[in-house]
């Protein structure tokens, strides 16, 4: 969004000034679920954001201290991003969006056992997300 | 956001067509955790929304199926705002936000209290939401 909203205390307030914009959220999808590290990459991905804003986001959710950036010298001296705990603690968000868009629409692309393993365990699918990406 | 953003499978991304705006969310969260129910309310509330935002957010809020009005013929005929089962099962969502905000802003207006308990028995926390706006 481009007004800048004034703030208030109200915590979800708060998330919404990092997530309440469609395209940090996919870019943080792309981190958490598809193995997605390089600007390139992020580039590619369906939903078609475009360079400016891909840029900018990124900038943001690194000054937000929620994604982490380091050359990656053997890569052109690309720039590799990754999650940071800030970041990582967002998966549980991620998580329950995916469950209530497969309830809504089955249509979707969520795989069946990923729903049935979140009903069952939820804690456990997010501490493995979590290994996975460490 | 004015730009309509080309939809994909994803899940995270059907999720954000609704939700990836800020001011859906807030008013999603003022019939959660505020008890607000009429237009003037959800105009009070501390972040400043503007008439006309506020408007077509609940008329697009109400066409996704996520909110349902009546009219109030006892209060000069207003309309009365309540979410539906798709709403209701945004409460995860927002309870998880609440939490990660709590987490990396102390000076946010968040219950420690309510913290505890989500962390003590998460889906308890949700049913008994649930059961309060029933």
């Amino acid at each position: 969004m481009k007004k800048k909203i004034p703030r208030s205390d109200c915590p979800i307030s708060y998330a919404l000034d990092f997530m309440g914009d469609k395209w940090s959220l996919l870019i943080i999808r792309d981190l958490v679920f598809e193995d997605k590290k390089f600007y390139k990459e992020f580039l590619r991905s369906k939903e078609g954001i475009a360079t400016n804003i891909l840029s900018d986001r990124l900038k943001k959710l690194e000054a937000a201290g929620i994604v982490t950036s380091k050359i990656f010298a053997e890569l052109k001296h690309q720039k590799e991003y990754a999650l940071t705990r800030k970041g990582l603690d967002l998966i549980p968000v991620l998580v329950d969006m995916s469950i209530w868009s497969a309830k809504y629409d089955d249509g979707l692309a969520v795989d069946s056992a990923f729903v049935e393993k979140v009903t069952r365990d939820r804690e456990q699918v997010i501490k493995n997300i979590e290994k996975r990406l460490a």
